[in-house]
């Protein structure tokens, strides 16, 4: 069955703090400390991580996925707790260092966790646990009038696995089989239209690729920017499974209708590809129609009466693609 | 590597509640709203529970063993997340309705997770959440003169998971291959004695082999006793891996030695397969001499100045098994 039935079927035993399992962590209120925020996120290899990948990285992300759900949430880390399938000795020593230098990172701690030994692809575990600040955005307070913004790039993780899948071939060039990569909408971070074709080199050469490939294998959590949203914003969430998904799951969880201007967002890669792939882990969040954003970011949309995301281009109304991001269906 | 030596390399990290990667579980204290506790177990399909379990069952015993670590620590439940591998329909329905049976009976309630498909074996990870006492026992407390105590019936769970695997042969009966069971020393759960052979179907035709079996599919966290000793007892864990393991941890962190009596633990099955057996998830503590004991529970040993675990049996020496209970190495 899918995530959405799944949850279906648990949604009657959720708490108070659950936000009826309709957000990206749970709040747990306490009488006079303020509150707990509470993120609990799986990584599967050959899913969220390829098998290649080293494990420094997968400890990194691991930590940083979990954290962007505390990003979301304005929350600061306190610690974690992590399931951790013992493998072969060089990569659980890695792995431990990685976590340790991630931690580090986040100025968070490891509380506990549990070592199993599991035969197939490796599945890590982590809870994390922050402190809430004096307000908690869910993803259900978009109102209409509000505009839609994001922090950093969008589609700049999926180009970098895009590159990794593809080793020794230039990224965006050639008959290259899966996704396919525009070389002219390879990277318009900053204006979100059309670059020339050799925005990719002018940045130097192999610093925009170098990026891309950082971006999907140490994803930055923007626990700051986070903080710094938490007590303006109407709505907030982490882009992890795509940007048109995850806005159309404010849209619903709100009810009302976003519209995404696709030419607004700072794209890496060709821009339908760039927005509906997963792991960029950037802030998605609404403002009110005035209010300045404190933070680095765009905007990209709007938020109206209604229901349903609708995108344009240049003005025009653009039909959505068949699949809006990455589901676990 | 085994869990041992990750733990130690992990131990650097490990932050003021983490009570240092050494206990069942961590304690997040807060300022005014009294402790925390947090524990996170993974549990696996071929190693935690078998591949024909019903998915119930496995619900069960994903809530259970680890609201087993907060009864060791006198906690009261709060809620869990889940890291959930989707599989097929009916065992996801079926899961999604134990879940809901569990969480129930411990009235605690479900704050959200992650769901994710992944091939091989099912791993199902969970951390649980607890409203700490106003003492939260450690593994590390124990003194000399102390007595070691545990409650229910030791290698109950194992001899489960043998007659499980054992299916239409008599337990306890024939040369069966695997772990020998005795049947004079099949079941002495109240004296800790060698009962005669007729114990078994003494109470009823099928009663205590479903009590083992129950034992093992569904173990029942002793939350209420765990409250009740927390106040009380200089050390505190539960019984996961193994008796003689279990207790040889509680002297190691208290810095003292531990003797325990053979002849009194409550066993079922052949004694030395109980007290190595792991699953059972019953309380293993240490008291003050002559401080009585508010739950039932047998007292099994003592704590000595010195290191290590002894073992004697009707008042002589026994060499300790080579494998003192069940460890992911």
């Amino acid at each position: 069955m899918t995530e959405t039935e799944f949850i279906a079927l648990l949604r009657p035993f959720a708490g108070a703090g659950a936000r009826d399992l309709r957000d990206d962590a749970a709040v747990l209120s306490l009488s006079q400390d303020g509150d707990l925020v509470l993120t609990h996120d799986v990584i599967v290899e050959g899913v969220h991580f390829r098998e290649g990948d080293a494990a420094e990285d997968v400890a990194w992300k691991l930590v940083a996925v979990n954290l962007s759900d505390l990003a979301a949430k304005g929350a600061t880390p306190v610690g974690v707790l992590v399931g951790y399938p013992l493998g072969d000795d060089a990569w659980d020593r890695a792995f431990a260092a990685g976590l340790g230098v991630a931690l580090a990172a986040f100025d968070c701690t490891l509380l506990g966790g549990d070592t199993v030994k599991v035969a197939g692809p490796r599945s890590l575990s982590l809870t994390a646990i922050g402190r809430a600040g004096s307000v908690v955005p869910s993803r259900s307070g978009a109102k209409p009038g509000d505009g839609l913004w994001v922090t950093g790039v969008i589609g700049l993780a999926g180009l970098g696995l895009d590159i990794l899948r593809r080793p020794g071939e230039e990224c965006g060039v050639g008959s290259s089989p899966g996704r396919s990569l525009n070389m002219r909408d390879m990277f318009n971070p900053s204006l979100g239209r059309s670059q020339p074709e050799s925005a990719l080199v002018a940045s130097g050469p192999g610093l925009r690729r170098d990026d891309a490939i950082a971006a999907y294998l140490s994803p930055q959590p923007r626990l700051v920017e986070g903080r710094a949203l938490a007590p303006l914003v109407t709505a907030m969430m982490d882009v992890s499974d795509g940007l048109l998904i995850d806005a159309a799951r404010i849209a619903e969880a709100s009810g009302v209708a976003i519209e995404i201007a696709l030419d607004a967002v700072p794209a890496a890669g060709e821009i339908m590809a760039a927005v509906t792939a997963g792991d960029d882990y950037e802030l998605l969040f609404t403002l009110p129609a005035n209010a300045p954003c404190p933070v680095a970011a765009t905007r990209i949309g709007v938020v109206r009466a209604g229901a349903g995301l609708s995108l344009t281009l240049d003005g025009s109304a653009v039909p959505l693609p068949e699949r809006l991001g990455y589901l676990h269906d």
